[in-house]
């Protein structure tokens, strides 16, 4: 008799318990950022990936409510079938302009551009060259297309060529994300792009968490390299970090959009998202364009989160980013660290197994321009507290 | 030499061009349902997948502001890092008690919720059995889990048996859609209910045509097959057909969904979608669930459109669901006759390969509750001068 597939993931889901690697879903009940409830209690968030604190932006949500009252909520159909409404459009043309592309095309979700773009371009033969830290979607987006899929160690581009080189004929996808989600550092732009020439190899980088934090203007990571669309055809963002809504595109030249809106199975077979979203993000762009003073905020933060971590002997990982990890090894250990400041008031998620290799958990620290500078003070003296009763382990070699 | 990703791509998009495939996006200016503007001119709509008329609901828009006065827009991270909000928690529970299962758990589209239970249930050396004609998502997500996937004539329950009976072994999940997005007929439930039980596979679903459309109190067409969790275990819909916003949901027993949180990468990996758009969710499935006068509405539009298509001497597919599918044959003449409506005033786009199969090209008429009586009365009108003109092919034996 065949297996249940409902009894088998009850086991599969068991045996994660008992590593003490669940996932629970918790409700939070009430936001202000940089502020939450949760299970009852006033927290500090840091977990949020709101990094221009847009999310709850005045002329966001204004924006959002008069789209609706324009538009309606949903799109009631894919974009190919009469859901494309003019605030797509104009957002696409605004996304594209912000990043120096000639076109650019929404997706509901970064999972979705991601899966849509590599299953668009590659198919079974092909090579899909990743590092190793990639996000969870681009890795799918490989499984999906059926290319082989060569991941190389993190941020090792003389790893990623000998990959690429010892497949010479397979046409090859070469993907990054810009800054790494749960590192917070930034991939070796130039060199990857000068690599992809070099292989004739395609370049997409996953600037989700670098689009309106990095780059004059925020136009993110690739233009902060000083990289055209010669040099990274393949250009992906998404919406719901520093812009503070949802959804996701892809930017580059007329070729690969036209291609996109053809083949990209994400796209076609999906409803576009609510017109009213589409203007609250434009709105939300428009915001971040002009935010060098939340960007310039953002970084006192990083700088004074930094300065007083290594004050207090912690350690981080490098990062000049809003994502700023505490690196503690254990599944155990994180978890601990992250029950113990939800125990001082703060929300700071472990990140574990399988989101991270085996051995490499850690409190993601995330900082936003909505925190202030007592804020990111009340952090540290919390985390100085707690290193008096719980060392943080020396971050090993892989660290 | 490698072959150039994009160059290729460009190829494959200039040979669908020349076999007149290749699809357009058009961007919709104005919309006040069932009407819209495309290229700057009014056009009644038959496009649209907003059953109910519940998208511009007032209540609806409502929902959606006051949910972002007090929520902000973006939901900031994934559900299980802080982003799952109160609204979402609310909307789950609601969406389980409508269709009558224990949990409910929300994706931010129905592409990804299929990717991401398929993906978190199924593995290589598992079967996937589902009906030639369920939606893109199913398929792409056997591809993206590597099961073998093996595809049934349209509703042949018997060849389903025969595709199950073949793989005794293997855990086996059988799929298919509730109502198809294309044909608008809805599968044989019951028939398929009884040999996944007597096969030891596991049944899904995909009702996102069904729910708020069919059955008492709109909760689906699995509800209205009169089938329990026990019989149907993976129930899944989406929120951007009849709820008129956008999103998806799984329903099942608490098992399911506590798995689909743990191993979903769809849902783990993924920015949670806005908390007031499951506020404007929540508010239209109490719509749909008191909206017997709108379901009524809906079936004497489509009744109207069946008697008044046959007395024209038009052949529509068998549906007694929203989707009406002119069949056309021929993509050339499925886009001559839409080119043709639109050209009169209405958009009724053309459905073609390779959403539907070759020679399978059509017209797909959605209706709703927001469609009057005269609107399908003008339809008809429409069709019938153009029947003088252009001569509807007798459907194939495929059709």
């Amino acid at each position: 008799m065949r297996a249940d597939l409902l009894q088998r993931a009850a086991a599969r889901q068991q045996a994660r318990a008992e590593a003490g690697l669940l996932r629970r879903l918790r409700s939070v009940t009430a936001t202000t950022a940089p502020w939450i409830v949760l299970d009852g209690r006033r927290l500090l968030s840091f977990a949020s990936n709101d990094y221009l604190g847009l999310a709850g932006h005045a002329q966001v949500r204004e924006a959002l409510c008069s789209a609706a009252a324009r538009w309606g909520v949903g799109a009631t159909a894919a974009h190919l079938l009469g859901g494309h409404r003019a605030p797509h459009a104009e957002l696409e043309a605004a996304l594209a302009a912000w990043t120096g592309r000639e076109r650019a095309l929404l997706f509901a979700t970064g999972y979705m551009a991601n899966l849509g773009v590599l299953d668009a371009l590659l198919q079974s033969g092909d090579v899909c060259v990743q590092d190793k830290l990639n996000h969870a979607s681009l890795l799918d987006g490989a499984r999906l297309c059926g290319a082989e899929l060569r991941r190389y160690p993190h941020g090792d581009v003389d790893a990623a060529a000998r990959q690429l080189a010892a497949c010479p004929h397979a046409a090859a996808l070469l993907a990054s994300d810009g800054v790494f989600s749960m590192d917070g550092d930034v991939a070796p732009l130039a060199r990857l792009a000068a690599l992809a020439q070099q292989q004739n190899a395609t370049l997409l980088i996953d600037d989700a968490h670098g689009l309106g934090v990095r780059g004059a203007q925020g136009a993110g990571s690739v233009a902060q390299a000083g990289l055209d669309a010669r040099q990274v055809p393949i250009l992906m963002a998404t919406l719901g970090k520093a812009l503070g809504t949802q959804g996701a595109f892809v930017a580059g030249d007329a070729v690969l959009i036209d291609a996109l809106t053809q083949f990209a199975r994400a796209h076609v077979y999906s409803t576009a998202p609510p017109p009213a979203l589409a203007a609250a993000t434009l709105a939300a762009l428009r915001l971040a364009q002009q935010g060098e003073h939340l960007r310039a905020r953002l970084q006192a933060r990083i700088a004074q989160l930094r300065s007083g971590a290594a004050a207090l002997g912690l350690h981080l990982l490098p990062s000049d980013t809003p994502i700023q990890p505490l690196w503690l090894g254990s599944a155990v250990t994180a978890q601990d660290w992250s029950s113990a400041l939800e125990a001082r008031g703060f929300h700071v998620p472990a990140i574990r197994p399988p989101t991270v290799a085996q051995g490499q958990a850690r409190l993601r620290i995330a900082l936003s321009a909505a925190h202030g500078e007592s804020d990111v003070e009340r952090l540290l003296d919390a985390l100085g507290a707690l290193r008096q009763h719980h060392a943080q382990p020396a971050p090993d070699a892989g660290a």
